[in-house]
């Protein structure tokens, strides 16, 4: 049963899961699967062989269940299996290491034979943990639909100073600060197999917030809540500190499940609770032991704020690689005009913009002798026709309006707008493409929406210096200027989706995508900037600018899989309108993000900073980005000479 | 002319060059070029274009001749071009790196016209170079036979403690500690093209020896040495100091060619010689005024040794990738049995370590009355049956051959061979795969010969622990132990040539190739030992090693493009036989190494240990090996479940 009901949440972070710790012997699995179930959690983390098997020739598995005891929908729907925890693959006993191979190999084999969706794999023992890697690398290449999970504690000490001496601790692990890097080079190894995912354990102690958003870039299944990481509320009952809810909502907004695990700490005597073992069956209407922790992992998800309509409606597009419009040599249809003409925030700024240039331009004395021409390049369907008359008419101007467009389909569809408003003698109609008509007269005030994702990508600049010839000199533009921005993610989900394609050129991609499962890893900085009316008109629109990131010292070490993009532009003066994180217009939906990914993840390590390299090339028929990293260490310039991704001009 | 003629040496080091530092204005290039060949030059490294020149619309390109004043058989054969050395591609100064982007592509444009071999770019004048390497990289995606060498001054400074405080220095390049590290970066932005190659500048100061090493695993083409490098000996003749003519000899024996640069410092009154510019042209028989400096380079490289024999008869396989043999699973061809046989220093090891085996097994005393069983398993046409009689002649002891074969054309061979030699009473002929023949009594003395590059990759363990059936418990094996070895290496041509398959499986297989222009990073390690008979013979075959390779703090930082492989092999007692550099068989010619390549070369920051992983793994049809690095940082694993290849059983 889900945790609650959430308006738009369709996701599987509201199925919670809970640990069986010890081994269902004699097949008590269905019995406690069933108490289970009826005590309100969705699904079981359990043992799917005997702890106390080591593989024999010839010996049949000692399985807790056959797929006879609990049938194949039941496994696939409520079971996530839970490999062996004695497992050792980098033992210094090369016994051992054997039989690691060949249980863990079975046990997987037995998983894919009960159709489950995922197993979870034990932490690894220690730091170095190649030959662990090696052998789930192995077992990658053979499955279809099963996931990997490994566990991972969430754990991240602070460096310290002096030498460990703990020379003999049986444990490699006394010397790891960071359970982030055993995630990282475990992954690496494993080519960033997308069916290798983690479950992370929650423990008391949580690391610094900068260190646990890395997680949200990384493919986190599951969270694996330990019950001695409650804390006790006055009436007794389990709770979580601040940080740990806060978290928690992290985990619920980006679709990882919760997994109780542990003994009950919490002996509540609500509804005949027993305080002991989870297993306890022999009456269905007993509750479970951990049934308050579970009310309160609901109380938290319940607590949570509704998804905002706009959300909603764009869930679908969390993650979903898009390519940019081209907008200058594609005509756009019906459709995606009706989309952005949606966007009231937009068009809102557009018409402030407008009305404070009309005033800047007309004073009052002059309203009744004076005629603003304004000029709508790129008209489109006409919303900014609309904004610049509503502006006019706010503030008194007159005003006499161009709207040049170069689809000849958005053109019909303007004529008949104008004809339906009423505007004939306000408005004419300019079928062309703006670079080069050859205007009446000059305009006092250029309005446009040329911008994309990122700014400059749809070719604004090249479409602006092109109409520039017929704006008076001292005329305006609106926009009057623009600034592409970038910050360095982790976005593990991005980059497996681009790797599917198996090429170099869709790495060599920009994308548009809202981004959601990713880690924002340092202050987003300004790439380029053009601004309008060009102040030198026979300038190049070409661009180079480095740009340094130094990463949070408290976020440890992360794995940059490529750059996220955003633009704000300056309409007129303090009217402003963007997509920069820290600067974003509320409520507006007509851009998502831009994505510069990486062909090879960069792996940066504490205390490194990122620099990165940012070029704006501009052909005769095309105008395309170049992009590279030169430190913590070099990647190839990725799309030389728009090889793989341009704007066609 | 060549610098002199050196038996087996057919090598573009052969040829001298010599820089033109002005420009020859005015077309006097053709005389400059003449003088400079009749003076036994071989070719000029000469300026294209006037270094005044700055791009503006519409002009031509003031070149130094055009190709009706110099013929294209001319340009092609004689001329490297120089680059303009104002370009600067990085500067603050947006003008002039626009002017640079524009000046670099014309002159490249030129000499592609002009069908020239190579140009040099001039030295990164910073340490940040991105936009010069990607402008460069551009031009490199358009090229079909240039090459472009990149002009690099061949220093490394030891690191300072104290903070540079020359903040207001003009070149960026004062904080620089390692030059190598300025092309590491070039070459990584520009994707290792094999058309970017290296010019190194000699200086009259060198880095250490190990450091210098290191260039012996890039693509240098060119040394360029300068004039004031040359120390001056007693009779006022230039000269070079020990570290520079070892260097030199590096350079003769690594196919890099050398061109003397700068000003004449040495006014040797010989020949009529004038001092001052070398462009001298107003008599042919004046002779060029830095022919002192090539006739010392010409007697360096006249006082070299003749390349030996064997490596004459090798040079061709220089590093030329070829697939390791499958003797198991193929059948050998008469042609390579022949070539094989003919190692005579292999099979002199084998007879002293049978003699040495029989003498200990067969006591003086008992000479007469015992008879020693020996089997060759693997005889192939004969060689070790050969040299066990000749063993046994030469010990009085008496012998009792098998020689089992299982390649029936080899068979067919062996009983012509028997009988030509007259050894029907002593050669019993074994037409079997050892792994199944039912032998009719026990050995003694098992001898084989299955040995790979790498020890046990042509699976001689699988095949002796299946001939050990017929092994007496005392007996003895021939070889009775053997072991691989690796070592990190730079190889920049082996991983251009694997990435023009471009494809992922060709990463993933391990190559036979003679060693040439590679660079050898560390000391090498013993990764797994074989012993026979095998002590425990059920045990695996598998095996697990993890390496930590150290490199030698003044060596500085490198790329790994991969691992090279030998074995040594212990055939009885003290006599062994293999290809392990520091142990290596003398004249042995039977093995090249093996190569292990990384799907991405490493980056191994000075003083930071790698650290790589290597598996021996075993199926039911086949054996192959897997290769890990896990620091500096984790490789893929490579080769899984060895999909791309592997060993046949």
């Amino acid at each position: 049963m889900p945790l609650g009901q959430r308006a738009g949440d369709k996701s599987e972070s509201r199925y919670c899961g809970v640990e069986v710790l010890d081994f269902p012997a004699g097949e008590e699995l269905p019995a406690v699967l069933s108490h289970s179930l009826s005590s309100s959690f969705d699904f079981l983390l359990a043992p799917l062989v005997d702890p106390d098997y080591r593989p024999t020739p010839g010996s049949v598995l000692p399985v807790a269940a056959s797929d006879l005891v609990l049938g194949p929908a039941q496994w696939s729907s409520h079971i996530v299996g839970k490999i062996s925890e004695w497992i050792d693959l980098d033992a210094e006993d090369e016994q051992l290491r054997l039989d690691s191979e060949i249980t863990l190999k079975q046990e997987i084999a037995w998983a894919s034979h009960l159709s489950l969706q995922a197993c979870v794999l034990p932490p690894p023992k220690r730091s170095s943990c190649a030959n662990y890697a090696r052998v789930v690398n192995h077992i990658l290449q053979g499955l279809t639909n099963l996931q990997l999970w490994l566990r991972i504690p969430l754990e991240k000490s602070e460096p310290m100073d002096e030498d460990h001496d703990g020379a003999k601790d049986n444990s490699d692990m006394s010397d790891t600060v960071d359970s982030w890097e055993w995630w990282n080079s475990f992954r690496l190894l494993c080519e960033h197999s997308s069916q290798l995912c983690v479950a992370l354990d929650v423990l008391s102690t949580l690391p610094s917030m900068n260190s646990l958003g890395r997680w949200f870039g990384e493919p986190v299944r599951a969270a694996i809540l330990q019950t001695n990481a409650f804390l006790t509320n006055a009436r007794g009952y389990p709770c979580l500190s601040k940080r740990h809810q806060k978290l928690l909502t992290g985990f619920f907004n980006h679709s990882v499940q919760v997994i109780i695990s542990g003994r009950s700490n919490h002996n509540v005597s609500q509804g005949g609770v027993l305080s002991g073992d989870e297993n306890h069956t022999e009456d269905t209407a007993v509750r479970h032991a951990l049934s308050p922790y579970l009310d309160y992992i609901a109380y938290i998800y319940q607590r949570m704020d509704p998804l905002p309509e706009q959300e909603r409606f764009e869930i679908n597009y969390r993650d979903f690689l898009q390519s940019p419009l081209q907008p200058l040599m594609d005509n756009l249809e019906a459709q995606t005009y009706e989309t952005f003409e949606k966007d009231t925030v937009k068009y809102t700024q557009y018409q402030r913009a407008i009305a404070k240039a009309l005033v800047d331009r007309v004073s009052d004395d002059d309203v009744s002798t004076t005629k603003t021409v304004l000029m709508v390049v790129g008209a489109g369907r006409g919303p900014l026709v609309r904004a610049s008359l509503q502006a006019a008419e706010e503030t008194g101007r007159k005003l006499k309006v161009y709207a040049v467009e170069k689809n000849p389909n958005a053109v019909i569809t303007l004529h008949s707008l104008i004809k339906l408003e009423g505007w004939e003698s306000l408005v004419t109609i300019i079928s062309s493409d703006m670079r080069c008509w050859e205007a009446p007269e000059k305009a006092d005030i250029l309005v446009s929406e040329l911008l994309g994702s990122f700014g400059d990508n749809e070719l604004s600049p090249e479409c602006l210096d092109g109409a520039q010839r017929f704006l008076k000199p001292d005329g305006i533009s609106i926009p009057s200027s623009y600034t592409s921005f970038i910050e360095p993610i982790t976005a593990s989900k991005l980059h497996n989706d681009i790797k599917a394609h198996k090429d170099i050129a869709h790495f060599e991609t920009a994308y548009v995508v809202k981004l959601h499962r990713i880690a924002r890893l340092a202050p987003t900085q300004s790439v380029f900037t053009f601004d309008h009316p060009n102040p030198s008109p026979n300038a190049s629109n070409q661009r180079y600018t480095k740009l340094k990131f130094e990463i949070p010292q408290e976020t440890g070490s992360c794995l940059v899989h490529g750059f996220a993009g955003y633009f704000d532009a300056v309409l007129y003066k303090d009217v402003h309108l963007g997509i920069e994180p820290n600067t974003a217009t509320p409520n507006m939906f007509s851009w998502f993000p831009i994505f510069f990914p990486l062909r090879k993840p960069i792996y940066v390590p504490s205390k490194t900073p990122i620099e990165v390299h940012f070029w704006r090339c501009c052909g005769a028929t095309k105008v395309w980005y170049e992009w590279a990293v030169t430190a913590p260490s070099p990647s190839p310039i990725h799309n030389s000479n728009g090889r793989s991704y341009w704007v066609g001009l």
